[in-house]
């Protein structure tokens, strides 16, 4: 067996989402193994996002600074705001870079079933942020889940006093999407949200 | 994007063999999510592996002891000695639990082809080993390649005039592998290896 230490690593690794006790083993060699060029800058890289770690005041985004990088870039346009639920959908939209705006992370989706109420989200703050101005428009970027739709539907109601242009994402066919592949649900939300050609 | 820590552990992720960009994306954000049970304990484990790492002066393992944990072992049996290629043979073995003697990792394989000679493998330590005495039997455990079985009959030559017994490993069918679907190199040697029934 190999030593504490050793096996101490290969169970942290093995908890990571895509590797499993064996990955996590041949990622532990190659480490081992390749001690300059993989062992030290990863060992190094964790320690400097572990020290700097920490949520943005502004969006929710989790950043090794705060605000994070997003919030303080000065390119990006702060009159339109995408709501997103989660920090991962935020890092999505924004290495697609189609969306010029800043972001606000609700940090979950309002869920009965899992008892997740507006107040165990991040929207009071999202609602103050929208009260204070300077917003025109609101994108609601909720996953096309059940859950998803039903936090944009509460997310438009709390908003919709407001004097915002509130946008959510088209739903449809996905580009490469063949009809006799795709489910009902998507092919009803193609057809109901059709339009005329251009 | 991102802060640069944060790209920056990307990167190291990522190069982990089994992850790739994608997948490291998705750890990182794991690992700043949750931070206390999975950014943390990695973080140390990585640290204490580092501090500790050295390869063992005996067998050529890498452990965060020297002598490593295997060799160290009371309960091994050191009058049997099995020589595998790599460190990862060596793991994989120590895992199967069934080779109770110690091992010595050669560090690589003899390749005319990658220029891999015998001063560039753990060869003259192994010779050194055998020459001590106090050993009964040497199991060549080399991959069943070309490069591996040139290697096992390099250090045949090298171990034939000391007083032990030299093997290797049996090769045949796989566990579970079915005639029809072997390729002819395996078959030929299943068939020219056979034995008689007991």
């Amino acid at each position: 067996m190999a030593s504490p230490e050793i096996e101490a690593l290969t169970q942290a690794l093995s908890r990571l989402p895509g590797l499993g006790p064996r990955s996590a083993r041949r990622a532990v060699l190659h480490l081992l193994k390749k001690r300059e060029t993989a062992l030290d800058p990863l060992l190094s890289a964790l320690d400097a996002v572990s020290r700097g770690l920490s949520t943005c005041g502004a969006c929710g985004n989790v950043d090794t600074s705060d605000p994070c990088a997003v919030c303080a870039d000065p390119r990006r346009d702060a009159r339109s705001l995408c709501v997103v639920e989660e920090v991962a959908d935020l890092w999505a939209l924004d290495r697609s870079r189609l969306f010029p705006g800043k972001f606000h992370v609700l940090g979950g989706r309002l869920s009965a079933l899992e008892g997740v109420r507006p107040e165990d989200l991040r929207i009071d703050s999202l609602v103050r942020r929208v009260a204070a101005g300077g917003i025109d428009e609101v994108v609601l970027a909720m996953n096309a889940t059940l859950d998803g739709q039903t936090t944009a539907h509460y997310l438009a109601e709390r908003l919709e006093s407001y004097p915002i242009r509130l946008t959510q994402l088209a739903h449809g066919l996905p580009v490469g999407g063949e009809l006799d592949y795709l489910d009902e649900g998507t092919l009803a939300q193609a057809l109901r949200a059709r339009r005329p050609v251009a």
